[in-house]
């Protein structure tokens, strides 16, 4: 699945085969989300990951810094 | 807050000062959760956690692993 | 290269492509080593992790204990 | 103990209760030093860390980008 754009967010689910990959994809991700000062809406239960982004200062929209973390995000995983 | 009990979940919200915090407290929750595999429902936006408890393999009811485990993220913390 | 087995320590080295890479799966290492309660003495520089293995309760040696983290560390990588 | 100047490097090592409490300050330290390109050297045995910084591209001696980072982990912990 790729990112979804709905309700002026990006939307992607994981699945992993188990916590640990879970969570550490999920450190990958706030590693770049740290860096970037652009920090995600995440959910976890077990070995599935939710992300939604969107752009809080912009009045919560979709701009090019959800695009750009939402590249990242797939070239780390 | 403490711990709330509604809908047969255990669910605590709580506040960091900013990200390295919030994430450095999933991160200890994480530890807790593989070491007695046993795994929350939880949502993270920037200094804000969410966890909801249940257990799955009894029916998604609050039972004592699930009290075990809020006992012992408020002592991580 | 696999673990070498010197000085009653397993002992390994990895080489990833940045330090995202290194730090999540000293994420994962973590996850293991608290599940089972047998810690590594490990140390890293950005793309680089050392992890040296022994069991101090048997005084310094390398044990079943010692084998067994070493497996899963394999697994999960 | 605050950090040391020797061999041009500094140096600073901390003791926690545990293994979670290590792991965890090791996050927030991880996602510092991602935020900045600049990533320490450290070990770690179970509620031990030992970090070492200085600046490669320098040619291995104690810089502003040093200080900065000791600064902000001290702020973190």
């Amino acid at each position: 699945m790729s990112w979804q754009e709905k309700d002026n967010t990006l939307y992607k689910q994981y699945t992993f085969n188990n916590f640990i990959e879970a969570f550490s994809f999920m450190t990958k991700v706030a590693l770049l989300a740290e860096k970037h000062d652009h920090h995600p809406t995440w959910k976890n239960t077990y070995n599935k990951v939710e992300i939604w982004l969107n752009t809080h200062d912009k009045g919560d929209i979709v701009t090019e810094k959800d695009r750009k973390l939402a590249n990242e995000i797939d070239v780390v995983i």
